[in-house]
């Protein structure tokens, strides 16, 4: 459990959000946001057939994020709760996941929508969104239930 | 992009399945298979409210893949697809990504059910699943139309 892993991004994520405070929190709240993927050429050959999907999920790292608190009180509550109750980027591992529209793919750039990222973020991985895997019917959503509203809920610098 | 990031598993999935042969290839093919992940106890208070969700999103690394490929043919097709077209395990970052359903907590173990991954697995974070944030109405799912029969489909050797 000790031993470490190391990666090395695929890509970068640009976006029109060039600092923490005033990022949407979640892709529900960004409709209408773009940005693109500028992939390491490298790997273009790993897009085929990709533009197939309407949405892809991206696995980022939160580089802005420097250290991490076991408790936060995130950006929809005002109480602290476990970080892994949470999805806030002040985590062991600071690792994002966002499902962002996929809107075209040109050579190495992929244009998306629905953006919830900072500019500049490094990319790990993308994936293909399929409902029948990924959709979910869940009995209990814990501290969340009843806060869905996201109205004007955006980041703010607590995590930086 | 070059620069190399690193992460320290917080803990280890176990589950039935000892070796990458037969393992169901996602949570929808693995209905009561249980399993439990044994956290590093220094991020127990990490778990607080955890208990809440029914679901839970959980971010781990393929350790048994030792290279990846750029097109690969998955267990769901016979024809070859880019490696972020498909959710195969040999991708420049082998890290996956399984939504399963969080039984209950006690101390630093959680038992969960649905699960799709193999013994040993080192987890990387856990998020909690939300379905206003995480469910998606999608247009178009690529190669994968119509072929969500997952009866029978199990993973063989052809990531290892």
């Amino acid at each position: 459990m000790n031993e470490k892993i190391c990666f090395k991004p695929i890509g970068i994520i640009h976006s029109p959000f060039t600092e923490i405070s005033g990022v949407p929190i979640q892709p529900l709240n960004a409709k209408g946001i773009k940005g693109t993927i500028e992939l390491n050429p490298d790997f273009i050959e790993g897009l085929k057939d990709i533009e197939g999907f309407s949405h892809i999920t991206l696995i980022y790292i939160f580089h802005l994020t420097s250290k991490f608190s076991l408790q936060v009180i995130p950006f929809m509550d005002d109480k602290p709760h476990g970080i892994f109750a949470t999805r806030s980027p002040s985590r062991p591992n600071p690792i994002g996941i966002s499902t962002v529209r996929l809107i075209s793919v040109e050579r190495n750039i992929l244009h998306i929508e629905e953006v919830d990222i900072i500019d500049g973020t490094p990319l790990l991985d993308i994936k293909p969104f399929y409902p029948k895997f990924d959709n979910r019917i869940t009995d209990k959503v814990g501290w969340l239930k009843g806060k869905g509203n996201l109205d004007g809920v955006q980041s703010d610098n607590r995590f930086k």
